[in-house]
């Protein structure tokens, strides 16, 4: 059975996902407390920092699985899954 | 007794924050799951858009509200709290 | 005669942005030159941080002269010029 | 004699770079006649956007040419591309 790229590091995924979650109920916790603006807008800039960790290692593992994977298939099939992933490199870039 | 510029909407705030909460548990679905990763990215761009929107209000009302405030005791303390401010600008910017 | 909150180190901003101009030239050669893509693209981020840093600089010049200005006339000038800001600013982070 | 790969639309490139360089250079015009920050801003907002549109269509062709190619040779010499690739993305998404 074929196993997406990333899976490889599920867990280590999954441990970022559930730091980054906790990192949003401290956020919650902030505004709560009614924190000072500057320390959750720093917060809130480690917790898009991890998001985009988050987001990179799932394209790395895409560009050499998936992508590498259609390409030894064929030159369309490559060229079509680069594609796909040049838009989510613009989608990020855009945010 | 004073309270911060952004308790104003602490509701709406704390709603988009549990809404961020319930897309980073998504994604953990989506990892567990194996779910594409074109998809897993594109979910990661809205979520980043999200949490960027909340640190974009906070930074409105901040200026509108503490700086002001700041900037009405004296010269000094406003130009204090816009440096601070500018530092936070920057690490958004950065990241 | 006013003079514009950044007008006080305007040498400084025209020396940074004729560099960026001859940057963008060297830009310009390394395309002619078929230079390898990837040296080509670290060229580009190496210009588009200079030209962030001018945009930080006028932006926080900006928000210490003409915003500050405005908010010792009136309340809702202040506030008008800090929409005006705050649009900037999020143009600045949308790209 | 190979070419790289962005080769194929040079002329496109050159085009894009000059007219960028001559934003820049309005950019100093502007500077000098001192225009008002938000209108320099939003110049330099447009200026940035141009130059990652250029980024982007450079690492579009890197990726379907040099990075596929190296690919056909072989998957060590794919993924130390998409190594170098995955570097300069994570540069453009700092700056």
């Amino acid at each position: 059975m074929a196993t997406r790229g990333y899976s490889i590091s599920k867990d280590d995924y999954l441990k970022r996902l559930r730091r980054i979650e906790g990192q949003v109920r401290g956020l919650q916790g902030m505004i709560e407390d009614d924190k000072y603006c500057i320390d959750v807008l720093t917060q809130i800039a480690s917790v898009t920092k991890a998001l985009q960790g988050v987001g990179l290692g799932l394209l790395d593992q895409h560009l050499h699985h998936c992508v590498m994977a259609a390409a030894k298939e064929s030159g369309a099939e490559g060229d079509a899954k680069l594609d796909e992933a040049m838009a989510a490199i613009e989608r990020m870039l855009r945010t």
